[in-house]
């Protein structure tokens, strides 16, 4: 870090000039411990599951969609697809816990349960598939890593899963359930006020304990999110950067800083979500969003355009002449 | 517009849930009539000018950078050149008014006089010498467009041109020179203060008319500032869209903007610089930044990011699935 500070001071700018560029290049050079890394190789690591609380009526979608947007991922046809292409990263597609049959081609099919029990009745998932779930993301990132990878992009598929991600932000911040709940892909004031009081049945039955980040984990978590806390420990186990999306992976990213504080050295933030609750976690996280797009799509979106501008901020420091270099005059030598 | 509005409902995603990536494609959509615009080609254009003013002592750097910075931009070690790469824009360098003899390989030489005259002396251009600059940017977006060209970001070198912008700002919106004035470079605050006065005294000499925006750019403008101006007429005459940098392609865009109020629905703005004033410029012009990474370098290093999202905002709505297309239920069929 200290290399890669010295060197950005010595490029044809004014000090400091590039601003979050310059200390996003000093934070990857810690990251990957090289001056001058590249952020060439990228993946964005997409995890699906399905939801019991979905029976709830907490999405403004049918459950179904979740098997059919995987397919659409596979395809090429999501927004995560053509941002992905966008900025080259590769769309990774991971079925954790989807409540269907799927066996397509390109999908990584890790299904450790047809979706999550309806936390709303008792615990979403046992202890034991809380963990199987996180493996998923360890084991991932590790294939990965063999293929290339120099950043890491998090993404998710799973109707209804604002409804754990907002049971498990209550949780771990102990903020009220309400001022962590959103609209999701769209729900109405009604339905968005059943949702609530949903999550506040959930954890009323359920009790985790805030203490036990697991236990939150497996009582009124998701196994793609559960599966994103593992890409996330993984990465930083790997010293790789790991970018966040919105809301459900803010969740995932909380999780993993429970589990172990250390991660968020590694965590970078991408946009601030429409949905209600992100600048919580985001906070708790220590982290400011890059660009408020208004966005609240999920899939890893907003995180494929960050990748956009995190590459970026490598190739300025990898890629600037000095100012020896190209012949340039300083402001120290002007004297003012 | 109707036509991209219309398809954007009907891709696989909540409706309106890739928020300000929406709009932004269907207002390319009526800039350039096609209901899936492409932005696949894109050019930087930075223009290059010297400023009389600099001899008040405004500047932390010497005016012989502005000449040194324009071979950087040639060879490719800039900022700008970095980001250019990075988003698959060329960048475009032209001569406006350097106070050099530059004669150097894919330079356009289009110097309307060597550097402005001292605006705190007298006026810094004749009416014609401005109109003559204010060409050179409309006759480069002609020569460009015959290239290939969608998309237009502009960009400049010139030391002290804060200075200039600072003053045509003041003039232009009615506001205090102190609270258009900020550090450009990296100035301290004693010379902010010296800076300020010479800027007040340069507008109680000249008194151009606020009226008249080519008085107000000849008496107290710049050469490059004029031609980014020029650039943003082109743009909107040749229906392409044109994205600002910072502060000083701002001030361009509002002597632009009151030369011809119909250019504002071509512009995009890109971040919000440290710049103080950049936001009065941006309020001026009824735009809102999309991101906020506290720089303040200028070249179009801004714009050239700004590039990127706007191209995938293009690429989201010409690339996605539809509902239909990739058989995935909508929210309607849910009848929530």
């Amino acid at each position: 870090m200290a290399a890669a500070a010295a060197h950005q001071e010595i490029l044809t700018k004014p000090p400091r000039a590039l601003g979050r560029l310059e200390t996003l290049s000093i934070q990857l050079a810690g990251i990957t411990g090289q001056a001058c890394p590249s952020m060439a190789r990228k993946a964005i690591l997409v995890m699906a599951g399905d939801h019991g609380v979905v029976a709830e009526g907490v999405s403004a979608f049918p459950a179904e969609v979740t098997p059919q947007m995987v397919l659409n991922f596979l395809n090429g046809g999501a927004a995560v697809n053509v941002l992905g292409r966008h900025v080259g990263a590769r769309v990774v597609v991971t079925d954790v816990g989807v409540a269907a049959d799927l066996d397509a081609e390109g999908l990584r099919s890790r299904k450790v349960r047809p979706g999550t029990a309806n936390m709303a009745q008792g615990p979403a998932m046992t202890r034991e598939e809380a963990l199987s779930a996180l493996q998923v993301g360890i084991d991932l990132v590790a294939e990965e890593i063999a293929n290339g990878l120099n950043l890491i992009a998090i993404g998710e598929m799973g109707i209804g899963n604002t409804t754990p991600s907002a049971a498990l932000v209550a949780v771990l911040t102990g903020q009220p359930v309400e001022r962590v709940t959103g609209r999701g892909t769209g729900i109405s004031e009604q339905v968005l006020a059943h949702k609530v009081r949903v999550i506040e049945r959930a954890l009323a039955l359920n009790a985790p304990d805030p203490t036990d980040p697991l236990d939150v984990l497996a009582k009124v978590g998701g196994l793609e999110i559960a599966a994103m806390a593992g890409v996330i420990l993984a990465a930083a186990f790997h010293r790789r950067p790991v970018v966040l999306d919105g809301f459900i992976s803010g969740a995932a990213a909380l999780v993993a800083a429970r589990l172990n504080p250390l991660v968020t050295d590694y965590l970078f933030p991408s946009h601030l979500s429409v949905e209600q609750g992100h600048r919580i976690v985001l906070d708790a996280l220590g982290l400011e969003p890059f660009f408020d797009l208004e966005m609240r799509l999920g899939e890893g979106s907003g995180a494929a355009l960050a990748m956009g501008l995190i590459e970026a901020s490598a190739k300025l420091l990898g890629e600037m002449a000095t100012f020896a270099g190209a012949g340039v005059s300083t402001a120290a030598e002007q004297g003012r």
